[in-house]
């Protein structure tokens, strides 16, 4: 957690931030701040700066005052990640660093390849799946939480939806075969389409072509989906 | 496991390769090879191709055999990574994203922030890091294993190794103050030094200097090491 992000929805008075219980452990026990202490924190969806620290009481939770916002969170990446839904274990950790390298618009989107099981996973739930972004935010002090979308149909998602996303967009589908060498330092928004384990199928590569989207590759190794995303947001775009 | 990685050691007769028992798991169960199924398969250290699967018997272990090797493992990163060593929560995914993205040369160091606890990490057995370098070969289909050297004391790796090690390389150091942004895609072969968690002291920032790296930065974001990792390496060298 390398910045507090305050929630507006918690704020106790004008101008008071209440803490949520991760935040204050974190506080307590990794930073161990005292009463006083001027904190690095930023507005959830808002800007970054400082805060004064207000511990708990034993009547009251503790909370931020006297906030000083002065910089604005780090560039979005400005493109859109179509995610096959990857399996629940490397959910979480896909989804932290999704959110910690500044993609703003995402999509988990059935494919052939994807076990029908994996969307019953916990990780699944609102809750889970902010959280998970939320945490992405703290690790790279970002404060715009990400908008996101489940897509359990593959099929309306790539012939009703995709042309309106992908309007004015360069359209990217990660894909081994018949591809181009994944461009670097690309200079317009893109959508990113980014397949299962085992790759997408025929069919669905068909329907990604037919959109507009082409295949690019990254070599020859296989790598974990939780690795392939920050290999191709890294190469599509400087940090 | 993308490709089975047959060792020399474990030959049984001429041109029969024993398999361990995760090899044997993976292909009972996940590919589940009858007898006679051609599979993918590497020699350690040597070329890819194909052999014939004889599963165990009841006086007999599973094997290998009829090895066919015709291509060449891909192309290694060329490239030493000098990193400080990661909490031992991390170390496993980090080895293995390290060797599945062809790092054949790798030194873990010690370094003022990194916790003295770390070093006792059962991780850092022998055994342990080979087998996470092993799974990160797997899973890349390489056969390569890297080199790698635990340095439990920076002074002497810098000021009296490092030099040799540098001959002929960039010295890259990540380190996100007085930094160039992080080149990309670079034609010379380097060394790479990555700090831990909170970055290297002033000490060591200077020793790094002096032994003649230059600081580069990944932007505004502060990321995990083990996603630092796949972040820089495909930055620096197109896969």
């Amino acid at each position: 957690m390398n910045i507090i992000l305050l929630d507006a929805k918690n704020t106790l008075d004008d101008g008071l931030y209440g803490l949520t219980l991760r935040q204050q452990t974190h506080i307590s026990t990794v930073i161990k701040a005292q009463q006083g202490d001027v904190l690095r924190v930023g507005l959830l969806n808002g800007k970054i700066g400082e805060g004064v620290y207000q511990p708990p009481s034993h009547d009251k939770a503790g909370y931020i005052h006297s906030l000083a916002l002065f910089s604005s969170p780090p560039e979005p990446l400005p493109m859109v990640l179509v995610m096959a839904l990857p399996r629940p274990n490397m959910l979480k950790r896909t989804l932290q660093n999704i959110s910690a390298m500044g993609v703003k618009d995402l999509y988990l989107i059935h494919s052939a390849k994807v076990e029908k099981s994996y969307w019953q996973s916990p990780v699944l739930q609102t809750e889970s799946i902010q959280q998970c972004l939320l945490e992405g935010l703290e690790q790279a002090k970002d404060t715009l939480m990400p908008n996101w979308s489940l897509i359990p149909r593959f099929r309306p998602f790539v012939e009703d939806q995709l042309p309106a996303i992908l309007q004015d967009k360069v359209g990217l589908l990660a894909h081994p075969y018949l591809a181009e060498r994944c461009p670097v330092d690309i200079q317009q928004p893109c959508v990113l389409a980014l397949g299962p384990e085992g790759g997408w199928n025929e069919f669905e590569v068909s329907k990604w072509h037919e959109a507009g989207m082409q295949s690019v590759h990254l070599g020859d190794r296989i790598l974990k989906v939780e690795t392939v995303v920050p290999v191709l947001l890294s190469r599509l775009y400087p940090a």
